[in-house]
């Protein structure tokens, strides 16, 4: 599937137009393709895609779904939940739709995602679960938060997904769906008119189609140029995280993640294992449930109080970990992570990239996680499984990149290229050379 | 008694050396005057006056003072504790001390405190308490936190009191002994290296014998140059703001504090009186104790497990205020601050300057606030009268800058311009124009 920056150099030569992309992705949002997957499309903004010079902007006119936790002016943004959804209106765009609508982007429509963000799984007991497009058998989970997102960028009806990843939620979905996801450092752009889970830890990022278009995504986003140097594989140097990182891996993804690593050796890159053991301190550091936990819970304590029956019971659940916890507690966790994230900084110094699975399962059919106490513990076990390595690079206040890495046939892997706080160009400039050297094995 | 810029002046035309002032400095520190005001002279530093090239550096190798909250390498940080009298010297110096040191200043010693910069009274059981210098005949208290910071700079054994103000610890023992104190806005200095009491309000700042050497002193602090307008005051508009901030004051408070206006005034300054009414909310907003109670329970929590019964037990109840502070109450209150200032900034839009009596009271007795349970509640009620001004402004995020309003032969009543966050300059900048207006009041 052509990504946005071939699609705009065919509008360039006349052999497209953008109104008609829009068109095309909009009836695919409204098709069974992508049950689930939009809580409302947007056909009036169809308008957004023939405004005269749009096809010399950035975005070119092309459509982009946004998720349905940031503000678009005059629409009740509700974060997926079903207590939100009498709430007023938002009476402006939120920074990150403002910057993708001045660039150029047609807004297809909302996407759906877990209720306000919460768990990497996607299901949604109130608009439905969109399934993975990777499986035309087995309806598997999209991956969340942001599921919606991913669906519409992966079945065509979007080119870029915004969404927000706070422990994964860009990542794991874009992992899951076999697409691109960046997961940017977090200050790169502002969260204003998003609704937030965890102050701290939340990032506005994208899903796209390709490393590039994740680039000129991340470069709308966050207003800035980002530095590319396409260094060739033969002078990089990856570190492969031993501690935590590698356990539990599906057979599916052991083989992707080793094959991968192969072709990048045999590209003449580095690859050395590193313990990296700060990564087991951070079970102890979030014992009392982390920033979401606290974050959250002073976010939602009123609207719990007047709304909580309508609550998805698993994301009260967790929501409600953060009542009991001590402001000292939380302040400490504040002090103990700038330490952290500093050894971090310090053990990965000298290296272009950390590789890691993104997630270490394949999707899992919906059907073992659907909602229901007697599927609970599988759901949280799958959760855990799927947060585990994408949220230590939300601890490190870093930036990390999920490419897929699977060859043909088998369902979608992602591979993670991750580092510390503003190394964003860096990862994204390895992975133009890691999605490159890649291809033959995608292309099986 | 001459100011740093004019004893500058005087070293140019080689009236006066600069190793001779740190001698003089140094005698005045070690002699009665200064009883309790230091915790330790520092003779050895004597050197540093006499550094080649030290009289085109800013300070000109002219005497400071360093509250004993600040690292100084090689030295131990105790901030006027028994409990850290035993801790390990410091590594280096603090970001303060170094830009001091490196602007050419001469330590003559660390300033004695309010233990853990607790209270604004200024009473220290561990050093003593240094007598306020204004009134020979009965000993009062100085102010605090930055109790011997004060006392150093109004003695004349230091040009600059480098002190922390969290909740008015600079301006209330300016105000109380008659000489300049500003609190910049916090984020203009670096706080490393200095032990935190609140690490929102912490702001490093410092006492001075006139408002040009506050400016000297903060460009030094903050490293940058204030932008000086010298407007008139009669092209200058201040407001008084009645909630809250003209309650209870002494005889002598409020004497001064009119006389000043009418001063001002007659120099053609508009001084519009305004409500101002969201001063009281800061009650409601800090009723779990505010920044300090959650913040500095984080840091002494487990100081206090090993070492409790070596804390001042006046600054420990208030420091286990904090402990049954919730992580969600504290967010709130962060949350809850940010709108506060909105509105704050809002409604002094247009105005150069907010004027308010710094504290409402001259300094009272020190054998009326001495240690003693029995004298408990007067402390604590004298604690809160200090503290109700200037601890607006650190809510504020804002900046402020007391300097003195009383006629000869009253005790000292500091006048306080204060402004919303990043106003600095144009804060100095009528501070400049009202002290010279001031001039004649002062001098009878």
């Amino acid at each position: 599937m052509d990504d946005l920056i071939a699609t705009r150099e065919q509008l360039g030569s006349g052999r497209a137009s953008a109104p008609e992309a829009f068109a095309r992705a909009l009836a695919l949002a409204q098709s069974g393709a992508c049950a689930h997957a939009f809580i409302r499309t947007l056909p009036q903004e169809a308008a957004a895609a023939s405004r005269p010079g749009v096809q010399s902007l950035p975005l070119a006119g092309l459509p982009v779904s946004v998720k349905d936790l940031f503000d678009i002016e005059g629409q009740v943004t509700a974060a997926g939940s079903a207590v939100l959804a009498d709430a007023a209106p938002a009476r402006a765009d939120s920074t990150a739709v403002a910057r993708l609508r001045a660039a150029g982007a047609s807004l297809v429509g909302r996407t759906n995602m877990t209720e306000f963000a919460f768990s990497g799984v996607g299901i949604n007991p109130h608009h439905g679960t969109p399934a993975n497009p990777a499986d035309p058998e087995v309806p598997r989970i999209p991956g969340g938060s942001s599921s919606g997102a991913a669906v519409s960028v992966a079945t065509g009806a979007a080119f870029i997904g915004l969404g927000s990843d706070t422990g994964g939620s860009i990542r794991i979905p874009a992992a899951l769906c076999g697409i691109v996801g960046f997961k940017n450092t977090a200050r790169l752009v502002p969260a204003d008119g998003a609704l937030p889970l965890s102050t701290t830890l939340d990032t506005v990022c994208a899903m796209t189609r390709s490393v590039r278009d994740a680039v000129l995504a991340h470069e709308v986003l966050a207003a800035r140029t980002v530095a590319l140097e396409h260094k060739p594989l033969a002078q990089r140097r990856f570190a492969v995280a031993r501690t935590g990182m590698l356990d539990g891996m599906d057979l599916a993804v052991a083989r992707a993640f080793e094959a991968s690593l192969r072709v990048l050796r045999d590209a003449g890159a580095r690859v050395e294992e590193i313990a990296l053991t700060e990564i087991g301190e951070l079970g102890a550091i979030q014992a009392t449930g982390g920033f979401a936990a606290a974050e959250s819970y002073a976010w939602h304590r009123e609207l719990l109080q007047r709304r909580g029956d309508g609550y998805d019971p698993r994301v009260r659940t967790r929501i409600e970990r953060g009542a009991g916890v001590k402001a000292w507690e939380y302040l400490d966790l504040l002090r103990q992570r700038a330490g952290w994230i500093g050894r971090v900084r310090s053990a990965l110094h000298g290296f272009d990239a950390v590789l890691s699975p993104t997630v270490p399962i394949v999707a899992p059919p919906i059907a073992d996680l659907a909602p229901g106490a007697e599927r609970d513990d599988a759901f949280f076990r799958s959760n855990a499984l799927l947060l585990r390595n994408p949220s230590v690079v939300n601890m490190l206040d870093g930036c990390a990149l999920s490419l897929p890495c699977h060859a043909p046939g088998s369902l979608p892997v992602g591979l993670m290229l991750w580092h510390g706080p503003l190394q964003d160009d860096t990862v994204l400039d390895a992975g133009l050379a890691v999605e490159a050297a890649l291809r033959p094995l995608r292309q099986g």
